[in-house]
């Protein structure tokens, strides 16, 4: 892990690193030291780790203690892009002005992009739970729309994240990793989604195994996520990660 | 206003009164004085006005600094029954027993009591607002199940009220009033409710007018509501009334 810029404001300090391949940024609380729980930040499709949503959320989280960190997926932010990932996304924008189910065509996407992610954030969690500030501490995992549909198999293969807030996202090709997921679950729905049906996202919701989960809908289109539901967020990760 | 009982605990001063025909419970906080956020609290069907769901939540809205009033419905608690609601709840019975959906059933009463529930709680804001310790702030009104059928027309017919905590009920017989809704909703989703249809609800949080509300669901029964979703009113609340 090589980190390569440090900042802090705030009371935040914000640290830009590489482990291999994969870009990062990491967000602790200024003069830190010892274990904390920790949030990784799975950002939206076509953006990136400075997404201002993930800053924002990730500041946040910083500022109560907790550690957050954001990389760039596969194929997005910093990270070069393949052919494959070309035709697929080539595909996925012809498929919606051609008027096609959009969950459909996104799922092909996520589907094509999540093997690589769920061994980018293990290979994260290691490394960043070495770190003195941070430690082995409780984990949990915050990601919307793209940042859900790889979210769901990383949380599905790994037992050390503990609690997630999720997503923006309908079911399709992911209702036998979400009957793997057991931990609490906070599951956000846009009522007006333009992007996902609202009985896709109510099946997804539906799918969880989780006893603990909890479903918060709030009116407007996909982009529109109210700012009270970050302040939920945290609380939630608080109750069950603190 | 005759107040009967009065005794504090843990910070919390609570009130038994009578306002005419209608028997109630004031709770402040201990020692208060000056003008406060006031929240109506509606109990569901069958209980009354110190139930225990009430009074923790009254309780609660109390030691943060609200007034908080609740009263028992008409025909219900301490008050009289009328041979019209005896009539009612025999039908109502005898109709669930035997398999009739029991939204219906259910808005047929609230159907009956909701004039003079909305009367009685016109009538209580207006003598509470007179006393010192509440003054004339801000108003919320918290109520699931028959609590939310008689609030509703009551936010619908009342200005003073400015934001409301509503839910476990469907849309059968509410679709008029809650088209007059325009203030903050947070609305409680129970996801397995035995009482009220998942369609119902989702169609009653979709009649609401307001611009700002929020649908929280749970897994679990009609009264399986997690107990953290009393924190989540109480914030919500605090953003809307203080």
């Amino acid at each position: 892990m090589r980190f390569t810029a440090r900042t802090s404001s705030d009371g935040v300090t914000e640290q830009f690193f590489t482990l291999g391949e994969i870009p990062g940024v990491l967000w602790t609380p200024e003069g830190a030291c010892g274990t904390r729980p920790l949030i990784l930040l799975g950002h939206g499709g076509g953006q990136h780790k400075t997404a201002t949503g993930i800053v924002s959320h990730a500041r946040r989280y910083a500022a109560e203690g907790f550690a957050a960190v954001a990389i760039d997926a596969p194929n997005h932010g910093d990270r070069p892009k393949d052919e494959e990932f070309g035709r697929i996304a080539a595909e996925m924008r012809a498929g919606m002005a051609a008027g096609e189910d959009p969950g459909a065509l996104v799922a092909g996407m996520h589907g094509y992009l999540a093997g690589q992610a769920v061994a980018d954030w293990q290979a994260i969690l290691n490394a960043v739970q070495r770190l003195d500030q941070v430690g082995v501490g409780p984990v949990g995992y915050h990601g919307m729309s793209m940042g859900c549909g790889l979210g769901i198999p990383l949380i599905a293969a790994e037992p050390r994240i503990r609690a997630a807030v999720l997503g923006l996202l309908g079911v399709h090709g992911l209702a036998e990793d979400a009957a793997r997921i057991t931990v609490p679950v906070q599951f956000l729905v846009q009522w007006n989604d333009q992007m996902v049906s609202r009985n896709q996202s109510l099946a997804l919701f539906d799918a969880l195994a989780s006893t603990e989960k909890t479903l918060h809908a709030n009116p407007g289109k996909h982009e529109d996520v109210p700012s009270f539901e970050a302040d939920s967020s945290l609380r939630f990760f608080a109750r069950h990660l603190s």
